[in-house]
């Protein structure tokens, strides 16, 4: 190991975000893709322009037709043989509406022979919509949902069902045609049925739990609205196949898998992370001081999506957060090394990724007069950060797949 | 595996426990203990009596002389050849002064071919003391310490000064005869200066550390007290040995060991955790998750002291909110069981010792009408583990090495 323990932390935040971009994504899961009769590509989400390139790149001439539906500012050119829409986000707007009937336009009087290739992405919920009622009513239960403090398994239960191609009624509509989705997954624990609410997979909401929501939050519904809560979505769709991509899983194990080319032997410890942030600092600062003395360079790595409580004015990030309440647990550790980042390259408002912090940190910063506990008190992770070349910067990264903490520690020398 | 997890659990419980209890830890400690000369024998601290009639047990006619000084209503009954005495604590009385007097009469005059085996738990800070200013000029500078919000660092760098005794001074005193001490830590990272401030180990803290403190939380001081914190401890010591026994690295190792005889591989975190209890749980039962699918049977344990924030008037301890916490996480998963207990057996003010949550917990709790969520925040773990036969009850065990919380996962079957 001749390089730095900060230069190791680089490399490992840079392979691992390269492993879960929507392109390498698809291209790894169109390895072995085996297509039928005429090919219909629809690329839905915030991804959707990056996935329908890679998947054109791919498949080039065996892609009959293609349609991309992204938010605004999100398409970055034309792709031959591809509809490119920008549409609403995060609430549906005509533009939603109107590039979705386009989508279902295309996959109309489909045969056995054709296979439909759905490339799914984040946001696709609200970008990829066929209202049962009219745009207006569903605008105006989509607001009502989101300001009655609904969980999001609520909120879809009931937006299934007012939808055309959500909660598995897109492969329905498909139907006897293949479809075989790539769906890059931004919630924890990848739920199918979650992700843009499901447009291919069966449904496992049901209709009381949708009606016990809308009685729940008082929601004020048309007659029309009332009786679609009690048509049931499809719980079994033949035909379809679901590839789950660039999951937080998959970013944790790509981390993990650059520990292990660097000499580290990594331990994942969970996936599933969704703690108060500097807990999980403090915890992970915990493990890196109980093992500061291992004879062989060890990783832990933590992914999945902390939570951060408002308590100040400060800027900051869940990773940046994290990394400095780690600072406190390590301090003094010479063969140590935290760091915490967003696989979108965006931690809270800030142009920070996330967080890098050693045994040295603390002290920089009580040397500066910085206490972290008062830092930590005003949310102010960015400011005291970025005085110590604590920052990880990587730009947008143009994925989703959730954030991952490591801890590296080599040998004392 | 024939066993429920839940055995495992109180096995694991069990023998853990059992390792560091005060008589088992001296049993050990004195092995392969070799004395010469004059053999006496300085109990000091909480489980000073057990202690001290485990040395009994081992050495009888080897020990010449031996005092035991613990807290009030401790001490069980004659051991021969040791005078016992109860005294104050957590602040020190006349009873402590007096004893205190009587050990350092029974070692003074001591040669070098004598030794004195100390004997050191937890509250010996306030049960072995000779202070050098008066008794009532002590007692008032520690209440002035424990309200000023000082920390434990700070404290004891002024005691220290204060004491005939401590940072090192009593294994001075007893030069130039050999000490060996067996320390029974219950202090996080067993920081051996700290524990009770050290009588027998050389001294880290400095004059000019003890004189900040004094300005920084505005201590009245007698002119002679003020002089006393410029007086030097001793930082080398010769001839003086400690064995740091039962500390919490021990309560995680006998845990870490019952698990490996039951067939669980062992992983330890750490042995310093000291996060907030809920999201330690929430970190372990993301951890359970992520590894549901192991095809060994895993355990992962965390040892150290975890804090509680009070915001609600409910019953519980540390362990028990560490536990509720974690039911959530691993709601559903039949092959995964959590625990965490205090190695004391008093989890907070409860007769608990801590708590156990599995798969059906929160179910459980959510059929009758019981939100964790809603427990957690009015910090009433207590009652709803109760409610699930989740309450870990040992009774007091005589030992206080910290906690330790485990998470048991077996293959699915």
């Amino acid at each position: 190991m001749k390089q730095s323990l900060h230069q190791d932390g680089s490399i490992i935040i840079h392979q691992a975000i390269q492993e879960v971009l929507p392109d390498e994504a698809v291209r790894r899961a169109l390895q072995d893709f085996r297509s039928s009769g005429r090919l219909t590509v629809i690329s839905v989400g915030k991804a959707a322009w990056q996935m329908a390139k890679a998947a054109y790149d791919c498949l080039r001439d065996r892609i009959g037709q293609g349609i991309v539906i992204t938010k605004y500012g999100h398409a970055m050119g034309p792709i031959p043989g591809f509809d490119c829409y920008e549409a609403g986000h995060p609430v549906p707007d005509e533009k939603s509406f109107r590039a979705t009937a386009k989508a279902l336009a295309m996959t109309e009087h489909l045969t056995e022979a054709d296979t439909v290739l759905f490339l799914l992405s984040g946001g696709g919920s609200a970008l990829f919509e066929q209202p049962l009622v009219s745009g207006e009513e569903l605008q105006s239960i989509t607001s009502q949902l989101l300001a009655s403090g609904a969980d999001i398994v609520e909120m879809n239960g009931i937006r299934k069902r007012l939808s055309a191609v959500k909660g598995g009624r897109f492969a329905q509509w498909c139907a006897p045609a293949r479809v075989f989705s790539i769906i890059l997954s931004d919630i924890l624990g990848d739920p199918l049925d979650m992700i843009a609410s499901g447009p291919t997979v069966p449904d496992k909401s049901t209709c009381a739990q949708a009606v016990q929501t809308a009685e729940k939050y008082h929601l004020c519904l048309s007659e029309k609205a009332r009786q679609l809560l009690s048509q049931e979505t499809p719980k079994e769709l033949e035909g379809t196949e679901q590839k789950i991509m660039g999951s937080v899983r998959q970013l944790c194990q790509a981390a993990a898998e650059a520990c292990r080319s660097l000499g580290y032997q990594p331990i994942v410890l969970t996936d599933r992370l969704c703690c108060q942030a500097r807990e999980a600092g403090s915890f992970l600062g915990s493990i890196a001081r109980s093992h500061a003395d291992t004879q062989i360079p060890m990783a832990f790595l933590a992914g999945g999506e902390t939570v951060v409580k408002l308590t100040g004015t400060g800027r900051g990030g869940r990773n940046q957060e994290l990394a400095l309440a780690a600072a406190e647990g390590i301090q003094g550790l010479e063969n140590v090394l935290i760091f915490s980042f967003g696989s979108d390259g965006t931690d809270g408002p800030t142009d920070a990724a996330g967080g890098m912090v050693d045994g040295n940190t603390q002290k920089r910063l009580c040397d500066m007069g910085i206490s972290i506990h008062a830092v930590l008190a005003n949310n102010d992770a960015y400011s005291a950060l970025e005085k110590v070349d604590g920052l990880i910067v990587t730009g947008p990264t143009g994925t989703n797949v959730n954030d991952v903490a490591v801890v590296l520690i080599r040998p004392k020398t």
